[in-house]
């Protein structure tokens, strides 16, 4: 699925540039983090690492992968023959998909070789990024849904056929574990979930034919679009008709879809119309360019719906600071020293050195403060108790209670280019997803000026990154 | 690429149905359009019909995809037994691609078996509406760049591998002509472009040594990234060093790159370092979170910048109204008759029936008025000195003057389910669109608050519609 071209060509003048430096064969090591949350919310769902690590282990390139390279006139025979051998067999360390993840903590550690390493820069950006942001926007949409459901509808708006599987695996690690997706339902193991168009309504001389028809052909999984003419004065008293005949033939009507005008009056309208003919297992289905706001909004006025379909704006991870997750893969070791970017921008500023990803729950389990320490070997490790400082203003510090339990959100995931376990199935990250999103402090889950959850540093990474910035600036 | 189970499972039901109600063979007439305008601008590049019609003629079921279908529980074995032997054999219509296209206008009408037209919706749906918001960017950026140069450099944020394919192809018709996707280059002939990473400079002891290592690799191709430690004090006096190191040796730098900062300001400096010291033909390249917005603040404060690298925003397609075109696909016509879709929300009602699209154009062949007409053959098309009508208020009119020139934007692009003609080259359809923006009405271009290109109908169509909804009513 991805090819070994698919990349920047900066990745391949990089490696072709360290090879005549003698310097390809070095180790290296890079990490993945991105520098704000999405959506200006509270936290972050991560996602995407089987599909990286399938890419990882499968990176080849071919013969005519090749000689492209060669008929772009850059590259000597040297680079061409090293290519035709390169393989990843590095190290990969990283979280479980479906952990909870904040800004600036190494969501993946890529060690080995320095060609390794740099090559696969940009795919891994373009399936994390793109994976966390979707499973992120289906968390906030299964929050705002409540005890409602989430389908995925986005097909039809997303970035291609790809785009669009991405959307579907991601939506399901959020929360959103259903889809209209044919292929993504058969690919991962997800169910799938539709029912008719306006076309068939209009295929039809009446709506209620148009129904009765949809009734015989899926008389126990019959679900009506009721707006293609009017939902209120047609659309539901024609699905009430057929849910009375699909009653008297031994069936029930499952549900009503509503997919334009007031959502929250409809459905109460819709539902006070069912109940109080006898139809209270009826479910109301609502769709039409819904996000988290608007759900919340819609159940904040009462408003009856069952089932939320969500397309266009799950698909495109839409909504303030959406679109994209700014993820970025900076060099953080090379030759066995520590690195670090001084840009004049403070904020692309990176901290030098592996590190260890540590969290400090309290005694109910409940996240307390995320602590980046150097990676153990590399110094003492940290430990409740100790001081964690904000990376950004040094001078604020937070001592971890030493009742705190501290856990390594990260183990490594894949050793010598193999992943070194089987892949969890999709409802058991989904699981692990919303267990974990229950332990977040009050107030990270909000959907606007959520509380800010704190990440810290520990003082031997203060001390390194102080080190350096002083050798570099005498 | 595009399988035939990625499709919303609806698509599927609805089949099964038509079978059922013995109505899959009869006549249908789908068309494509989009409501709204991207970006609240003022135009928008049509863009995806030849990955449509690869699709389309691709079509087939394989026995594992039938077997996956069986398994749902949901379709009987006549239904089973009809998808495979399923194929896409009808007609389509279609504009050229880089064709400029506005709100409510048929980009694709789309004639065959209810089945076969029906089945198709979701995956031209997301061809055609990525691949046309994405051209449209384009065209916006390059608009606002005027002389300049973009690049695409959108991979490591789009939405997964073919999101970024479908990125570099529709860029391209918009007018972005080079990519930093190596694949995108292979597959589509696109010219490949691009550098080195921080990662480069921060591998080496000092950032003059990774200058010079980079300039020593590659002395023809050679563009320095100048803001790992800081522009103004260490990346633009170290790439000015290995200039003139360069020249002496016989080759000539070929830019520097920008990469975050004050933009418009680094680059007048910079311009006027290189200038100074006898290097004007250095090129500044910058790049950092921009879009088409940010390029013209740039031009507009006197910012000297040759090439803009676009990524995020471009892949994205961010902005006001972005993320997703909203395109739809509406039954128009069936077993014969036109149909139209008259919901309670009148902004989704349909117009009934095939149409031509049509577009006037002055004695110059700048863009005059579109007409929706109903399609050649079912009545007396539309002719220069009839009336057009607005389609939201009709009593508001427009005579076209009997002087314009009328051509008809579409063409049958496939017959019996094949392609009727080679495909264009993508250079071929970049200037195809480069010209049609010339001749659009001046204001349309502008980023904000663009004038209003006006869209009629023509009086048979108007009638149509009136007789259809007095019909429907009574």
């Amino acid at each position: 699925m991805y090819k070994p071209l698919l990349t920047d060509l900066f990745e391949l003048t990089m490696l072709a540039g360290y090879q005549q430096e003698a310097m390809i064969e070095k180790p290296a090591a890079f990490e993945l983090f991105f520098r704000e949350l999405p959506y200006q919310g509270g936290y972050a769902v991560f996602a995407g690492l089987q599909t990286a690590l399938d890419y990882l282990a499968g990176l080849a390139f071919t013969a005519a992968d090749v000689q492209y390279l060669a008929s772009l006139g850059l590259f000597d025979d040297a680079f061409l023959a090293f290519l035709k051998e390169f393989r990843f067999s590095g190290r990969v360390t990283a979280p479980r998909e479906g952990e909870i993840v904040f800004a600036g903590e190494p969501l993946l550690t890529v060690e080995g070789t320095l060609a390794e390493t740099q090559f696969v820069e940009t795919v891994l950006l373009n399936i994390i990024n793109f994976q966390t942001l979707v499973a992120t926007k289906a968390a906030r949409l299964a929050h705002a849904a409540g005890r409602s459901q989430v389908i995925e509808f986005g097909l039809r708006r997303a970035q291609g056929p790809d785009g669009a599987m991405s959307v579907a695996r991601a939506a399901a690690i959020g929360g959103v574990r259903s889809t209209s997706n044919v292929l993504a339902g058969c690919v991962f193991d997800l169910p799938v979930k539709g029912t008719h168009a306006h076309s068939w309504v209009m295929a039809f001389p009446d709506e209620l034919s148009a129904f009765r028809a949809y009734a015989e052909c899926f008389p126990d999984h019959c679900v009506l679009l009721v707006d293609t003419y009017d939902t209120l004065s047609s659309g539901l008293p024609n699905s009430l008709t057929v849910a009375r005949e699909l009653r008297a033939a031994g069936h029930e009507l499952v549900g009503v879809r509503l997919d334009s005008g007031d959502l929250a009056y409809l459905s109460r309208q819709a539902r006070r119309m069912f109940d109080d003919a006898g139809f209270p297992e009826v479910k109301i289905v609502a769709s039409n360019e819904l996000d988290e706001f608007v759900i919340n909004s819609i159940r904040s006025e009462g408003g009856l719906i069952d089932v939320y379909g969500v397309g266009t704006r799950l698909a495109t991870c839409a909504g303030p600071g959406g679109g994209a997750l700014g993820g970025v893969y900076k060099l953080v070791e090379f030759a066995g020293k520590p690195r670090m970017k001084m840009t004049s921008d403070p904020v692309k500023s990176t901290l030098p050195g592996c590190k260890r990803w540590l969290r400090t729950k309290d005694g109910n389990g409940r996240f307390v403060i995320d602590v980046l320490d150097l990676d153990h070997g590399r110094g003492i490790p940290f430990a409740p108790g100790e001081v964690a400082y904000d990376p950004k203003h040094p001078q604020r510090s937070k001592t971890v209670a030493p009742e705190c339990q501290v856990v390594d959100c990260r183990s490594v995931v894949m050793e010598d280019g193999q992943a070194v376990q089987p892949a969890p199935s999709l409802p058991a990250m989904a699981d692990y997803c919303a267990a974990q999103l229950q332990c977040l402090p009050e107030g990270c889950l909000r959907l606007i000026n959520p509380h800010v959850y704190k990440v810290g540093i520990s003082k031997q990474l203060l001390d390194l990154r102080e080190k350096l910035q002083q050798e570099h600036s005498s």
